[in-house]
């Protein structure tokens, strides 16, 4: 009873692992998604998955804790039910359920960037911490809150959307169909599409020099043309923290992490990301100057953040 | 041990009463606060006016199941600490400790915000309910929130502030001196800017009617002016309303509340005021086409929401 079973769905590959209690995933298995299959075919494989893992290390159910699944969904953990997919277009399916009929030790469900933020609370950068909020800044914004050692995910598992809170009331146009959410200023596509305005404005930046050696705008551009001091680059970077320590305000003014993870691959950047998010988030943070703000650090463990989270899901309820 | 004693301290009057088991406030003692007083003399006072409400009663301290202590300050429940009130600029003061040098029943102590909003929760308008949000709009926007059950008071207890969430990046000043807070376009003093800058547009309005005649803009000048059919008056309702329904979408798509409490003087406007919230709710809430929005209802209890929340305070830890 040493070890857990974790499974990640994602949206081309199910990968289970085995992990120990030292954090490690020992052992690993993927199947193909192949999405559009109906869902009990699509569990089926996910405890195929789990138990090709369980051999890979010798080991049995018997072996196992529990089973902790990660899914880019939005799970009520009361019920088990997976409420609705994007990726997959599953409506209100019975996910822990249908899991239990073929994997017999108890099973945890947890949304996927929900399983990242435990996996840096127990084995990364965050480890020990009990007040936790990680951002992930890619295509989109997503997020997970630790709030006194539990996973904090709103009413029935509905809440914690951190990248779908309003920033600019009536301001751009995020891909939720709402205007002005953090995900519009903070994502990776936000940054880019701002990269993009400062090019048509700037014919004189280097990142058009940029964009010819590397053939497409990326959340990287700007920042590569800062660090070779381009001025229009810099405003890009100065602004894109600047909406980043702004979203991240409100969170750590309702929540008050004691520490802020942020991961994605633009967390890449490292201080150059990192550095003016930390100097401008006082301006925004309430009563800063009496209660502080949290550090802010880069996420440690990578994609493995969601596996190993998943597997200790139990322990965060 | 049926019996609960509560105690507010305002910034003019210490308010002690003793509260029964059905939530009524059955007798009540007032001293005045005398506010710059060392902190030592003002807990003394809050002790002399809770012996005071338990005689008036006809009670002593072993009919009293615990003393709950409402501040209009930022708290943390683990220490007991205040740790600063712009009220008394009382810093990192031990309030509990002081005051259970006086009490000898438990104590507990809350910000006011927040016992109201564990007074509705337990015997106002959300009774019952596990996952419960209050707004309390007024001269600020405080409030306080619920969550499974519990009070949410963010880590240490310093969260929370939820008119201090950013709701337009680079907005308006809010007296907190950051700008855009939610506070700065949803509190009654925003409302009274927002009156008066669409009176200085539109010198055909009645607005300016009202003005002559009730002497000072206030909160219901738009509301009245609205109601009477006025056309300026009902865009600053239109917008502000809007205000409201944006910021709060924020909490309803991290926390998902199952019901929405409005306090505060301006809840008085009732449906006038409720109605477009709901309305424009659902255009800002994170997947509210799947997920839905909670329903909004004025508070219930008005000022004795704090009175009686502050002494249930312990149900909610």
């Amino acid at each position: 009873m040493r070890y857990r079973l974790t499974i990640d769905l994602g949206g081309t590959d199910i990968k289970a692992g085995v992990v120990d209690k030292d954090f490690q995933i020992i052992s690993e298995c993927t199947i193909p998604t192949g999405a559009g299959r109906p869902f009990e075919v699509v569990v089926a494989d996910m405890a195929r998955a789990a138990e090709g893992a369980a051999e890979a290390a010798g080991l049995t159910y018997t072996d196992f804790v529990c089973a902790g699944v990660g899914v880019p969904s939005t799970i009520n953990p009361h019920t088990g039910l997976l409420v609705f997919s994007n990726n997959t277009n599953w409506r209100n399916v019975p996910l822990r359920e249908e899991l239990s009929k073929h994997i017999p030790i108890p099973v945890y469900i947890g949304n996927d960037a929900n399983c990242a933020v435990v996996g840096e609370a127990i084995a990364g950068a965050a480890g020990g911490k009990k007040n936790v909020l990680m951002l992930t800044l890619g295509t989109g914004v997503g997020g997970g809150i630790i709030y006194e050692g539990r996973l904090f995910v709103g009413g029935d598992g509905m809440g914690a959307e951190l990248g779908h809170m309003i920033l600019v009331h009536d301001g751009e146009m995020c891909t939720c169909g709402v205007r002005g959410c953090f995900e519009a200023y903070a994502s990776v596509t936000a940054l880019i599409r701002q990269t993009r305005a400062a090019m048509d404005q700037h014919a004189d930046s280097i990142m058009h020099d940029h964009l010819a050696r590397h053939k497409k705008i990326s959340g990287r551009t700007a920042f590569d043309c800062a660090k070779a001091g381009d001025a229009a680059a810099t405003m890009v970077v100065d602004q894109y923290t600047d909406y980043i320590a702004a979203g991240l305000s409100s969170l750590c003014t309702v929540f008050r992490p004691e520490i802020v993870l942020i991961g994605g691959g633009i967390s890449n950047e490292g201080d150059y990301l990192l550095d003016p998010v930390c100097q401008k988030l006082p301006r925004y943070v309430h009563a800063s100057d009496i209660i502080g703000v949290p550090p802010i650090q880069a996420a440690a463990l990578g994609n493995r953040a969601g596996m190993i989270g998943a597997a200790f899901l139990d322990s965060m309820e």
